[in-house]
């Protein structure tokens, strides 16, 4: 097997974030579901866009800013994903190229805009999302190089690929390839009611086509309809898959060869936003996997980048993450 | 191999808590540790309870507390140590006989009083305790009555009794006398400054006497000298026993069996008094042992026993623990 040209290849919407402070009572009174991506049409994200704050825009999008993240920590990565030909389109590719993140998608050749999230952080650093897939479901098997993704160690795969209703073509087709050449498949499962929308096909998923899960709380809970977190932990396990469960203050659980890891989170100075906290738990946590650290290195690296990123308003790294690697990890 | 006729015995320091309201201005005027066990002399015992405020006084000592609470759980228990043929003794052997726990140590024939433990709750609900061990030191292996501990189905001690100097042979007899009938042995560290008296033979005990393992996270991490919770919970896994770990707020961690189960805590109305948190967690947890349930199923019962204790002041129950009990794990 050739050694890998790049340690990891990211699939996902191509999103550009919208950034602004609101409050509790902003969100009730637009119908907003606190804490969760919606997906909503054209019509809705221009209404919400005219009442709400001033705003910053910010490329994102969740395994984009995995693969940034990847970057900055120092690994080799690529990133496929489907942008328009327009002004936002042109700022994703800058940004994460500048990142140091392969990226050659084709834009799409016409129809809709860019896709944008407007994300409102509230005062407790949550952050509610509402998603205008625009030209992301354009993305489609025939973006994905198979000769890009044999050339990555991991290919890392986001849940929200499940809703634009092609990519989850392109996803099964990475997932294959990656396999083929004797890869691993990474999948976040993004978020719980993505979960929801899409709950047997992820178990399928998880069963048989993925090497490395990532999830939250909610999002586990929601894919086995666990009670508690414990009975999603044991029904994890009992996948023999390498796991990273996520629990905010209350740190990560690691799972893989008959391991479990109890982490605490990485101390945080201030939260700020927790927009990207898992993206970026998901880069500390591969960079280590993919220079062959074990399993409490991974949840180590995974923690400190998440710390880095909910202390500033986005979901891209502020500072160079690379220079926040503990020695004995680098 | 006989059935059992108790499900537990506990063998422990017999010792009537003095327990009071304090701030940590008082804690800090007096030189008093705070969430630790201190000994203390007779003079210091005398000096402290006349200046201190107005106290109840309970029957208390960490194994007694254990074997109350299964009591009140319905198992069927007995507990071994000494009282002096005092006031406070016959209190001592009035409560915990009241409590349906058999208790037919002979108390001390001359010597020091009942022992005494200063307990003073602060008002964020930690107790910092002054133990004065008084008759406690005179508890030898002739106490230990070996057909009482072959008849029971577990042997549970506190790590304490490494404090009064002929306790531990006590303690090795009862270990030997259960391990010969073919019974379980658990063991508490009890304190985190105890481990640090007896650190080597706390993990020699661990690593050949014991089957059953109980620490809270100070206790492991010191047990170990560990620099976090993870690698003090690897540690603990190597030595291939069951043991529960306990966190307070963060909950439980479980492992045996190849299994390792992360328990959030029971939600607690209120917190008023932590003193016995992880006497009455033991209780539910070999509670539910004892009838062959499961260890996610014993950490669960583990922590709603807990939750009650620390909703009042004091370490025994002051409701009957068994009506706590879910139907799904009666």
């Amino acid at each position: 097997m050739a050694q890998p040209r790049f340690d990891v290849i990211g699939i996902g919407n191509a999103i550009v974030d919208v950034l602004a402070h609101a409050d509790d009572a902003f969100l009730a009174a637009n119908g907003l579901a606190k804490g969760a991506m919606t997906l909503v049409d054209a019509g809705r994200v221009e209404t919400l866009y005219r009442v709400m704050g001033p705003a910053v825009e910010s490329s994102g999008g969740s395994a984009a800013n995995t693969v940034a993240g990847l970057a900055s920590l120092g690994s080799r990565t690529a990133f496929i994903g489907k942008v328009a030909d327009d002004a936002f389109g042109k700022v994703f590719r800058h940004d994460i190229r500048a990142s140091g993140v392969a990226f050659d998608s084709a834009p799409a050749k016409a129809g809709a805009p860019t896709a944008r999230c407007l994300v409102l952080v509230t005062p407790d650093a949550q952050r509610s999302m509402q998603t205008y897939l625009g030209a992301s479901v354009e993305l489609g098997p025939e973006d994905v190089d198979e000769k890009l993704v044999a050339a990555a160690g991991i290919t890392y795969l986001e849940g929200y690929l499940w809703d634009p209703p092609r990519a989850k073509e392109a996803f099964r087709k990475a997932a294959a390839c990656a396999h083929a050449a004797g890869r691993l498949v990474a999948l976040s499962l993004s978020d719980s009611f993505c979960v929801e929308r899409h709950r047997e096909e992820f178990r399928d998923l998880v069963r048989h086509h993925v090497d490395i899960l990532f999830a939250n709380e909610a999002e586990i809970l929601s894919l086995w309809q666990a009670p508690d977190f414990d009975q999603a932990l044991q029904a994890t396990r009992a996948l023999g898959k390498t796991a990273a469960l996520t629990r905010s203050a209350k740190g990560s659980v690691i799972i893989g060869n008959g391991e479990v890891h109890v982490a605490d989170p990485a101390p945080a100075a201030r939260v700020v936003d927790t927009t990207g906290a898992g993206d970026l738990y998901a880069a500390g946590f591969l960079h280590a996997q993919a220079r062959g650290l074990g399993l409490a290195a991974c949840g180590r690296l995974g923690g400190l980048a998440a710390a880095e990123i909910i202390g500033h308003l986005g979901a891209r790294p502020e500072t160079q993450l690379k220079s926040l690697i503990p020695a004995d990890l680098r």
